[in-house]
């Protein structure tokens, strides 16, 4: 198989990484906005291509993985390059997933290719999950925490307010409602009992740290909803101590089952990532391949991950998969 | 849907009492070795049948969910029905599952039927864990932790001892090997190092109860390679405290990404489960669902759980699930 990925910040360069990890697949080029000449990829002999020429790739490339943003690029960039290219997408923007569903859909049935959008961990991993688990446990009630991990709109959000030179923003689950649901309750948690907000910030040279904190803290929708601490540090300490992207968290459902639903059945789903890009990049390598398997069967159109049938991810053969992972 | 339980021991009673749950699927009859008058089922108004008589309803099932050991029923038992209905089976006899496999496919081309063999949670929900983490994680490793819970093989071994009145036997997790693979590392486990088996035990009056825990203790395979502890306890005792079937476990998979594998990622299935039976019959009824669905697009043919898109286990359509699981 060969892949394209376009777009190259650090959801691309965790697609590069997977690809190398993935013995049936092959790197073809690396598309930018940039000027190609100013990019250096990590994987030696490979193209770095003008975003402008892509057309010109279309017999060479079996699945384009397009690793934009979900806030302006992915609308605009899936639907347009699924009318030539099979694609995925880790579109994210959970409450405008059903429109760029749309959009990608009609662009596939008019040009036979398939597309699957919103791939990674949430939406991705954790929607697979919630499903299964409510399809086991009808009636049951899904729990989604997130962290702890560096959550990338919220620290863009700190880097935005006058004074701060850098900002890192954590999302950390509160361990005792999680625990609340392990065990089997099912509350009506507000924003605050599920999720702390701890951030980094590097302010300018005498800027006022009390009104960049009263900012943060006060920051509707981002930080007024959940408790939030502010810490001041170094450009140096946040070098040497927030370089990494970590995340993380669990999808936990709780369901019933027996007379007058005596029995309490907990699922729980729990990632732990060194890396939230390189994990994210991960599920969109190995979801290309159930793309470009799902294409050359003549299933044309946009798909999700709950299309997919779990074998059509794998490069191992179907009796090899019963023999020994059933 | 109509669905039909063929077996109504612990496993049967689960399915029954998940078809409750599901309000696109209805109960047509059960079917039973013993005689059908002797047995009093949870649903009213539902015949009770006798196995030798399931012919006549071959036209009036769409799935027959088979309820019956893995030792010497379902060999048996899965290919015969799956000549003229579609099931779904719980065989868990893991290094059998492709050779029972391929007399279900023989049954099911035959005669163009769908079935699907060992589901539940192990094989099952298990089994899909193993193949998605390892899918997004290529080259990690996977380890499987079961309990704490009550194994019904090891309590029946236990049970077939002389002097031995009833038993009960609890596989229990070792806490600190879960945790090492929780941390991402993957080390060379023994049997020992990875379970517990901790046995309640009630003793004929007068038996030599030294005698009954070094047999225990001892016993190749399902003892010898464990540390085992044996308690001896009152038949009143047992059915005051040990009266429930639980039971659970995780799926640990630990990879890893980045350059030179810096990055330690790690995803976890957990299963805490109050009732081992009514959590499998739940979910061969979701199955049987996808089942159904697969039949009427002509989808014939034996399937595992790793052939099934999870969006066909659902009842609720698809623009639902996309706008609010996804």
């Amino acid at each position: 198989m060969n892949i394209g990925i376009y777009g190259y910040g650090n959801l691309g360069k965790g697609v590069e990484d997977a690809i190398k990890r993935n013995e049936d697949m092959t790197l073809s080029a690396v598309f930018t906005r940039r000027s190609p000449e100013s990019l250096k990829i990590a994987t030696e002999g490979v193209p770095v291509v003008s975003c402008s020429e892509i057309m010109e790739w279309k017999n060479k490339i079996d699945v384009l993985i397009i690793c934009g943003g979900s806030a302006t690029d992915l609308p605009e960039m899936t639907p347009e390059l699924a009318k030539s290219f099979n694609v995925v997408d880790s579109f994210d923007n959970h409450s405008s997933i059903p429109k760029h569903f749309e959009k990608v859909n009609s662009s596939c049935t008019e040009n036979n290719t398939t597309a699957l959008i919103s791939c990674g961990w949430d939406p991705g991993m954790f929607s697979l999950n919630r499903l299964y688990s409510l399809c086991v446990l009808p009636g049951g009630k899904d729990f989604t925490f997130w962290g702890k991990g560096v959550s990338q709109g919220h620290s863009d959000a700190i880097r935005r307010i006058e004074g701060v030179i850098d900002a890192r923003q954590y999302t950390i689950p509160v361990e005792e409602a999680m625990n609340r649901v392990r065990n089997g309750e099912t509350p009506d948690f507000t924003a605050r009992d599920k999720h702390l907000r701890e951030c980094f910030v590097v302010a300018e040279e005498g800027a006022d740290k009390e009104r960049i904190e009263k900012e943060i803290v006060s920051m509707p929708a981002y930080f007024e909803p959940y408790n939030t601490t502010v810490h001041f540090i170094s450009l140096e300490e946040m070098k040497r101590d927030h370089a990494e992207l970590p995340h993380g968290g669990s999808v936990i459902v709780s369901g019933e089952t027996g007379k007058n639903g005596c029995h309490k059945q907990v699922i729980e789903y729990k990632l732990s990532l060194d890396s939230n890009p390189e994990f994210t990049g991960s599920a969109l390598v190995c979801f290309a391949r159930a793309v470009y398997k799902m294409f050359k069967r003549g299933d044309f159109g946009c798909k999700t991950v709950f299309d997919v049938a779990p074998s059509d991810l794998s490069a191992i053969d179907r009796g090899e998969l019963i023999a020994h992972l059933l």
